[in-house]
């Protein structure tokens, strides 16, 4: 086990009926707020009017910045960041997923940095700047999946150039998240599949560590997985059913709030290889991710055997004789490919209609401005390209 | 699954060699430093001396005020209290364990009181006063047992009046905790053995709720009582092997920072009941709730068959068949027996030489000012004196 430094001041507040509070948590932060968000389906759930209600209640000053995109654009981020500065904003609200959240943080640190400092080239580009300040960020989430509500990241898309990059601060911590499991009843089957994914991934990054004897992490890392694979089908099969959106809802945001790998150093070379093939494809990350796991498990697992069977035995309940432990793995990531299919997402290349025509393109793309990929393995660019053959 | 509001803003600073960072971490909170420790085993196994060099290294004033003993006594809170105020103290930093820190707790909020408010008489007595201010805290935990380095939580005793009882606000989280597990080298087993009965308890009265559906809570609790079952009797047997000791004190602070119990109401009766027991005999908390929760198992678990059972197979493997849940659930209980025994606990009032003579007093005391007990289930002092007759 490693020695790490945990902080999480993320406020979660949990349940029906509770995107009221809105107002008044957000009040506590000043009077002009930039609302954030994506599209019309805020506006068809209902969850519009609830958000502009409770801030009016409290006297807040309303600026609305719609149109976040999944994969949210840094030309938005770098609109927002206009906005911030020319109407003097105290506070941002972001409303909908991952995607407007990411961006809502981006905008946070982006409209405090130093006028000789951009923004992309010198944080998203060069990996980690040292983000020192951010307009606070509160979140009413409404989309279960990237577990941005309380975590340190950030996601954006430089989509001129086709490139995804993140950045990663304590600074950017929303200070408080606003969770209605209720809101979810109206997400599409395919989004929910993806949430699923996305949580699920969260969880899988953090578990093939090579970081030894951190058994706590583990049996979380392991009753997330559990949880998720028992309730993604179910949210799916019923989905207006408090329960499983609870559960899923409540399980993105352990799986993503970093509790979960302490003392451990995660992988996350899936999600580099996913956000290639998104960041190109503009394919839903969920959907690139039930792709790219796979072919990393098949790429990977005969290095680190052992923490394969566990995660065949303790997850997916193989139960084969241990003398065989190539089987069991492969068991496991047969079920896990079967899950996958079971919640509506793809688990090859050619199941998103993706060819291997810019293969070659996404393993260098992935590469850029890094010596390796990942931490479980090293990846160069030829390892990436054998893993996105592997999926096709 | 009930609507929550988590917060829980304690930075933890976990790891072998991370006690020099405490006078960096306290100078953030001002000058003037309240040492708040108790005797002499900070002294002997180096610690007492670690953390004043790192005091003075950060040029901090300490005022060193130790004394405190376990079950922490309310005669120190105030002594302390006037130590601050006296002292014009800015920040209190505790050393030791559960007992430590509650203690620091209380002076924390104490000295922070209107003149015609008593700390005892209008918050611990009157159980959840609202604490609207306290001096920040902060905390090096040498032993892993009551969690309160990240808890909303503290414990006292009115030792003048046999009476132990506690308050729970978000004001007197501590804002860092320092823990390494090295320093739990030096920890005799039968404090080792209580810390981890503590941890278990902890993780019992949260999993013990009559709210369902809160499925990722139920299996990062059985999660946990794998880990501290399993690592418990190892820390014993080999008592500086770092693993071990670190697996037992990450678990003890999750057991105990209200992650685990959002969504749902904990039972705490037989918290309360133990607090009857070591506020008469001065037992440690670790060694009277061994005692209590196998009579208090055996007096409920009827009425609640199915939560018994889902305990049973899924924290002690109990595969008998589902015909006949009593015998699963008995089977379950010798086990937990038998695991406290293996750490040298008692698991009878005999065990720890108290008889009957008290048993009524005991019931009646833990109902002082109170309509009933837990939440489980509701007791009488009836309840409680038959649990406390099973515990013979």
């Amino acid at each position: 086990m490693l020695n790490f430094n945990y902080y999480n001041p993320a406020r979660i507040v949990f349940g029906a009926g509770t995107i009221q509070e809105v107002g008044g948590l957000a009040s506590a932060y000043g009077k002009k707020v930039l609302f954030h968000y994506g599209g019309g389906s805020i506006k068809k759930n209902g969850v519009y009017d609830q958000v502009i209600r409770s801030l009016q209640e409290s006297n807040l000053d309303v600026v609305e910045l719609p149109g976040v995109v999944p994969n949210p654009r840094l030309s938005l981020v770098r609109e927002g960041i206009e906005v911030c500065k020319r109407e003097k904003i105290d506070f941002i609200l972001a409303v909908g997923g991952g995607s407007a959240i990411d961006s809502a943080k981006a905008i946070a640190f982006g409209a405090r940095l130093r006028d000789d400092e951009d923004i992309w080239d010198d944080y998203y580009l060069r990996g980690n700047g040292d983000i020192k300040a951010a307009i606070p960020v509160g979140v009413v989430l409404t989309i279960p999946a990237a577990g941005s509500e309380s975590s340190t990241g950030s996601v954006i898309t430089d989509w001129d150039k086709n490139l995804k990059r993140a950045v990663n601060s304590e600074t950017i911590i929303p200070r408080f998240a606003i969770m209605d499991p209720e809101t979810n009843y109206s997400l599409p089957a395919y989004q929910t599949g993806c949430g699923v994914s996305d949580i699920l991934a969260h969880l899988f990054e953090r578990y093939f560590t090579n970081e030894q004897h951190n058994d706590l992490s583990d049996r979380f890392l392991e009753s997330a997985m559990r949880n998720i694979i028992a309730y993604g089908p179910l949210a799916l099969k019923h989905p207006d059913v408090y329960r499983y959106r609870a559960e899923i809802m409540w399980t993105g945001t352990v799986a993503h709030n970093n509790l979960l790998d302490q003392g451990r150093v995660g992988d996350w070379a899936s999600h580099d290889i996913e956000h290639e093939i998104s960041g190109i494809y503009d394919l839903a990350h969920g959907a690139g991710l039930s792709i790219v796991f796979p072919a990393w498990m098949k790429y990977v697992y005969k290095k680190h055997i052992d923490r394969f069977v566990q995660f065949a035995t303790r997850v997916w309940d193989v139960d084969l004789t241990f003398d065989d432990k190539d089987l069991m793995v492969e068991v496991a990531i047969d079920k896990l490919e079967n899950f996958y299919r079971s919640i509506g997402m793809p688990i090859r290349l050619s199941d998103a209609k993706i060819g291997d025509e810019k293969i070659r393109v996404m393993a260098q793309s992935a590469l850029l401005g890094k010596t390796g990929l990942g931490s479980f393995e090293t990846f160069t660019a030829d390892d990436v390209e054998k893993i996105l053959r592997l999926a096709l």
